[in-house]
């Protein structure tokens, strides 16, 4: 099997430059050899999650992009440059997830035991040809399951269960979640339906109420009636969602989502005087999909919360032994529960050609990229 | 001691009213008889804090404010109007504090045995000639200590207490203050270098600089300078000050803070990917002099949280026991590091005069007053 393997390999690259544009480049590395306990994994899935799209492309407008030698890039906007200064001259290995064949392997067992199997990953540089990885933070796939399927095993499915996990640990009943209709937004509507949860789903379109009906989701409230802050308001006041997950980040979203989650406390407790009710609620932003600046007009009360979110943190907060069993339970529900689907494949070349760029990063719902590098 | 005491008094209300006009209002009311556990005060003197402020004036515009009947009101701007709905109809008796002599007291020991004894309380309703309380929500004041002195012994001096706890109970080293030439910055700075406590005062003028260098301030940063950001950032990565605590609550100083901190932290950690560093920053915005939406553009990683604070919450965390050893303290230190100074005087009536309010909401560094309802 090492035959075929050779000794340079593609990946991609994402900088902030000095003249501050932001590149997208794909570069020759060598494939290298893995350590005892490594594995060289050929990756043939790796997903372009929205997570991947804030690393890749920042604040740079994706209908602006030029190609290069090699590359792409577009100007960072001046009055955003600041945001990402620390970012200027570094190299960032691009793509969070994927999955791929092992290859080779070290002289460990644990590494041995991977040889020939299919693994998923996260980590980060999996948009390349080949990855060297630790052998015990591949996952297995079940039998039966291809690459292209195990490809997000890791970032929206183990989002989905954070959130579910953070709502308990913080002690809410029930969560609230906004670009519903996204890839993991269905999952989470399976794993709450399962789990026997109550989400307030928020999406923008009929098609996308239409698309969570479909699977049953209960609570939909769509942006786009004028009856919005009410809907939520109700939402919120039966089922007691007082944690918000939101991926857009910027503009007044968040702020919406408080001041309904107020409205709604307010239908079952008095006013603590001039300063809201006193039922505390946050909002956890975990995306910036609208990368505008996050408005706050503070007509909530005194109680609130608004904060970053990353799964890496609460998989810190939680242990390796929980995240062990989250992991788990991911592969055996890796074709149910958790299964993501692709609308187009594309390759290494065509994730660094501006028509592409401009294409994906719509983020369009109901819309994913997989990035075959194998193709 | 009776004899003296009227069966009506006067009382200052702020209203949203139907027609969306902020409306303060002084209103007859009966004087009342203190139940067997309760004390009637004579209510001598009560501060215009900034949180005062907030609840008797909320988002109205304090220079165009009319005259009425015994009252003066301001229209609430359209689209502020949805912040304060919940306040419509509802008459807020104004004034968080204040301190007056204990005039009739109730049949109990407790309540008896402050007959004659000047005392400081919270919990509102302080704009008013008579108030009764409960016994127990008195606090004598130090003998030689008059009623002015002891106005304002509970928002201003808690509230610095109730920082330096948050700090030591949420593991911080050091904390940022903004403000800071406030009446309660000045306090806060005192207390923190009495506890050997790192503070990093924000300010807005050379005039503020001077004024807080005389009280022994170490690290003063003034927004007026173009190198603000620059010594902000050099002062957080000296103190490890990632905790800040904002009375201004609109615009982007939040933002400003959030950003510096995140500069202080890359210089001695790497960045955690394109997720910026794993320092936690936290901003409690614990008042809305400025009332502009709050914006964050969210170049500071993703390790963030910004929320309400409320005196109130830090109280109830603490519990009883640890709340009465600050009364105790505050009391003992009334005259030092406690201390309030007035620039003004004013009566009930004053308090409700169109070109008084617009003095007093403006809110200048330095300028505090007090309403004197015997006057």
């Amino acid at each position: 099997m090492t035959d075929t393997i050779p000794t340079e390999g593609k990946q991609l690259f994402s900088t902030v430059t000095d003249d501050n544009r932001l590149e997208l480049s794909m570069r020759t590395v060598p494939v290298g050899e893995p350590g005892d306990t490594e594995v060289l994994i050929r990756v043939d899935a790796a997903p372009i999650n929205p997570s991947d799209l804030g690393v890749m492309l920042t604040v740079a407008d994706s209908d602006s992009f030029e190609a290069g030698d090699d590359s792409a890039s577009a100007p960072i906007p001046e009055k955003l440059q600041r945001a990402v200064a620390a970012r200027k001259g570094v190299s960032i290995p691009i793509g969070n997830e994927g999955a791929g064949l092992v290859v080779k392997a070290g002289s460990s067992p644990e590494a041995q035991a991977l040889l020939g199997k299919t693994v998923a990953l996260a980590g980060g540089g999996m948009y390349a040809t080949y990855r060297i990885a630790k052998a015990n933070a591949c996952m297995v796939v079940p039998e039966g399951t291809t690459a292209e399927e195990g490809a997000s095993s890791f970032v929206n499915p183990l989002t989905a269960l954070s959130m579910i996990g953070t709502m308990r640990l913080d002690g809410y009943k029930a969560l609230i979640h906004t670009a519903a209709a996204s890839n993991l937004g269905q999952m989470l509507v399976k794993l709450c339906l399962a789990e026997g949860v109550d989400l307030v789903n928020i999406v923008r379109s009929q098609e996308q109420v239409d698309l969570l009906k479909s699977l049953g989701a209960k609570y939909i409230c769509d942006m786009s009636q004028p009856d919005f802050a009410k809907d939520l308001t109700a939402a919120i006041a039966e089922t007691q969602a007082f944690l918000a997950f939101d991926a857009t980040g910027g503009g007044r979203l968040a702020n919406q989502i408080l001041t309904a989650m107020e409205a709604a406390a307010l239908k079952t407790q008095k006013a603590n005087g001039p300063y809201g009710s006193t039922q505390y609620k946050q909002v956890y932003l975990y995306g910036g999909l609208n990368t505008a600046p996050t408005e706050l007009t503070r007509g909530f009360g005194m109680s609130w919360g608004i904060g970053g979110y990353l799964l890496t943190y609460f998989l810190q907060r939680v242990g390796q032994e929980e995240t062990a069993k989250l992991r788990d339970r991911v592969g055996a529900e890796l074709k149910t529960t958790f299964a993501s689907a692709y609308t187009s494949r594309i390759t290494l070349e065509e994730a660094i050609d501006p028509a592409t760029i401009a294409a994906y990063n719509k983020r369009a719902t109901g819309e994913k990229y997989l990035i075959t590098p194998q193709a």
